[in-house]
């Protein structure tokens, strides 16, 4: 019962076989191997963007901060949710990347940016030399609170973004996870709603570590390499990396593994209805799940193994991953109902 | 026949075992594992250093610039050599990771500095408030030019250091040829010698990608956790970055993979001296051989499907790796005897 | 009639005089100059702190982030009021000197921190390594609202500061204006309440451009030397900017142009009580007034030449300097009430 | 006999009225006020530039490393001469600008680059991901070593400099010096030869403090206000640091000073030829002169009061200013012959 994170889970047999396969010979490094070279090709189809750049990196705080640094100088704001992990789980790496840009905090229930609380947020700045410069909106999908952006919404956020002269990246560290839940296609979540850099997730979704930069604008793409080495994320065996990521696209498996945790979270929520003083903070709509509870329901479900954030006030997080299992569900709902 | 880095060979059994042993079951992520648990004991007890703290990053230029961030202040400044890795081949990450610290450059014949060479390159700065402040001193063994340092060299270097106010600072991405081509131990080539911060490197004797900065001054922990978090440098998944390592000390095998290619380049050195108009430009210590040939030994070698960096005017660098063969060295030097 | 700002006024003859007297002769630069150690010992003697270290400055921006800088590492985070300069009005400046550290923005009435809102703004950060660390609060005296803190609120709030870890910064702008209104002493104001440095202004109280940053904490001294220079903020013709402030608190000079600007700002309070429809938005403490008025009342004080700052929605911010005449407040009222 | 710097002599007599001449009633701060927009329009017109931008700050190092970090992205590098005073003297300045770029360094006799030189320094990157990207040329007229370049050698280099993508800057902390001594006119040793963006010294040469840049790419210039600003180099009360520099230009004063300054080291340079074994280091070419002479005769000037730096073996560097009599200097030889 193990509800703590996705990144927690181990790593499928098809990833791991991929490392096997990989491990073949030698080969020269720094991404001028075989795998990367299908890997591009791969993402390139499965977005339908033959021009789009991808740059792999081992965390999603490196692909974040990579990918804002493009498009925010040092004296640029990105504007972000209030409860984005760029802000609060990042230790400053944007600001670091960037030389000291801002984040300029958005309003939002559930995770989410509106129109109405993007535009509210704009106003901060008034663009005299004594404010810095908004140049970037970044989203999350799924965001932070377990909710997910349609791509109706992403559009309207972009274009409006656009309308302000801002470049748009989106957080996909869970982007499996969104394109299930919405039924989207990669395209219809990314470059067609006017996203122009995503950082696409691959170590939540059973990745031993691997994120993508994919760049919507290739012309961007040296710049990132230079600033990539410059952080000490350009991996030498950089086959092991790309091999993780074609595995994982591969059949769509990348998809399957998000079908089922978010499936598993929505077991889970159902069953919360017929949990005694259970209240969900926020819609259920991928793999993540927050919920009051009393403390007795907790002291049951600690008692019985299971492992989750408390986040204060009897308000606790969960997280289902592509390993969890019908029943760990079931006896966690069992244990919360005592 | 693949002398490019070392850094192309594939990764041995053993390590590919760990990782699947690795890959049991849900756990705390963050470092927060049994891997990352027994692996720093192991280090502990292998550098007789029972304070030291351990931190795993995935690349050599990450755990450079982590390591030297921690004693180099933005108006520091660290010395190295001319040619050192941190200067030459990291785009400017030393930098980047200190907030714009100098690096000053030392000379000194076949990659090595001296005290002589030190002594003169502290009198580039006055001790002005003009002046950046020379902070750190950071020596590489191996050399970028496949030369060791003694122990006795690295504790004579240190103590000079050190009677400037200087932190020590070792790039050992090489650090197991270092000591198999010196029979130091550990300990030796360290802190006994006046090191303050290791950079171990793995990647390029046998790992995917894991490498670890060993911080002989614990207090300096609690920082580096931070800035290796803000950098995007701490893995999710850090047990199988840990698992990679602690295989690699199992039975001293990063010891054997190390003598290994150490010896094929001595073979290699030793077989050029009837190579006709061959001449070493470095002398051949480790894993690393610089050759000057004439432009046909290059071309029947390359036409024999050999693969190595050619440096101008006739000069290449070639690198063996713990699967370099006896029969891949001696079909090169046919090639280039012709 | 102009009130845009203080930073407007001309500077009086006193300080003209002491630039004339300086300019005599030849003189080693960089501060060691004569007027620099008459002006170091001067602000010993005024703020009762023998070992204070003084380090001048041409701008309040620079002064601010140099002090900052010194408390709050990359990886660190200034609390500050959500209106403060420092967040609104430098262009993000305290993160480019800190290499990137957050400001994490406190709310309070009045542009006033409380206890209350400090301890709230504290459960921002949770103390892990995902978090930047809070290591400093910066306070504001007169605040940006042109309200003051009475030494008894600062010692309050450097109190919860210091139980929290947290270094002290006084954002002294316009301190001589919150030393007249609240008939605190310098030392009161500053050490003895707790603050470790202070940035101690002149330009905006008639000086030409010239900033202390006080030290309280000596052995910070040579960081900031050091920081200073490398910010291109050490001024070579050292004597003029050291000059100007030594004028400045000759005799008490400075109260006494705090005193007229403050008084100034209170006739204008005193007189709007009569102006139909207009409302002060904050408590009028120091210099400073803010204000909402009808359009046609406005419109009326333009038409009559009067200089002043729009907020939008019929608010707006009028300064006094010391060079501000009853005449002028009267003039300005008559034109408010038509 | 004071020969320590050209930034020790005080203040002449028309830039001192000058300021008293500015200090008259209220104005907009930040640069909107008469004096800013005077000056920039006889900069333009000095420059035959109508549409050069011109930005104030108030030392040379600000202007060095603002000017710098336009053309320098943190992954960039900017050429240098290996004694430039970016280099040896700011105290990592353009590193803390640029965000972490590299300065490289360049050979050249006597302070100067030439296309040999600096064609041998492109070399030290290959131009791969792995090294930083060269992206800017700085040279310095007059040199640190006090010679000067010709408008033909300073085309010759920018040429060289374009032709590998560089940008060009020129540190004019003497500019004026440079121009009295070959008797170019500012355009001809700016734009017309080549040069991007010029920092144009008054401090070194009878200003309190004021240095402008002039960007002869007028689109850079929003960004270099943002720069400006976000390093605390935006002074409120510009109009006393636009005046300054107004009444240097008016009537060619900056020139005449110029002129007198570099008069009086060739009236060293000459008469040191009749003091016994005295020896000139560097062709003596504007106001600066390095000399070697036997420590009885440093003695004998240190006795009779001369001020002035010495280097190490003999070595000493005098500097000339606006102020320098002929007296001294003779004061000065004679006190070397004893």
């Amino acid at each position: 019962m193990f509800f703590a994170s996705d990144n927690g889970a181990p790593v499928p047999e098809p990833i791991m076989d991929a490392l096997t396969r990989a491990n073949q010979g030698q080969t020269l490094s720094y991404g001028a191997d075989a795998p990367m070279a299908r890997l591009r090709t791969q993402i390139r189809e499965i977005f339908e963007a033959p021009d789009a750049q991808v740059h792999l990196v081992t965390t999603g705080t490196a692909a974040n901060s990579l990918a804002l640094a493009l498009y925010t100088p040092p004296y640029g704001a990105t504007l972000c949710h209030r409860h984005a992990h760029i802000q609060v789980d990042e230790c400053g790496a944007p600001e670091f990347f960037s030389g000291g840009a801002k984040l300029l905090l958005v309003d939002g229930e559930h995770g989410k940016i509106t129109p109405d609380t993007l535009t509210s947020a704009l106003t901060q700045t008034d663009g005299s030399v004594h404010s810095v410069q908004p140049t970037a909106l970044s989203l999350t999908n799924v965001t932070e609170a377990g909710t997910t952006y349609t791509t109706s919404e992403l559009t309207a956020l972009c274009a409006l973004a656009k309308s302000h002269g801002l470049a748009t990246h989106l957080d996909g560290a869970r982007f499996a996870n969104a394109l299930a839940a919405t039924n989207a296609t990669p395209a219809d979540m990314t470059w067609r709603a006017g996203v122009d850099v995503l950082t696409l997730g691959g170590t939540k979704n059973g990745l031993l570590g691997a994120e993508a930069i994919v760049l919507f604008d290739p012309a961007k793409s040296w710049e990132l390499e230079l600033r990539r080495k410059r952080a000490g994320h350009l991996s030498s065996k950089m086959r092991y990396v790309a091999a993780q990521m074609e595995a994982w696209f591969d059949g769509g498996y990348w998809l399957d593994m998000a079908r089922h945790s978010n499936a598993m979270a929505a077991r889970f929520a159902a069953g919360l209805a017929s949990v005694e003083d259970a209240e969900l903070l926020h819609p259920v709509q991928a793999n993540i799940a927050f919920v009051r509870l009393p403390a007795a329901a907790h002291a049951r479900a600690k008692a019985a193994g299971a492992v989750y954030s408390d986040l204060g006030g009897g308000a606790s997080r969960l997280v289902t991953a592509w390993c969890t299992t019908p029943d760990e569900i079931d006896a966690l709902l069992a244990a919360f109902r005592g």
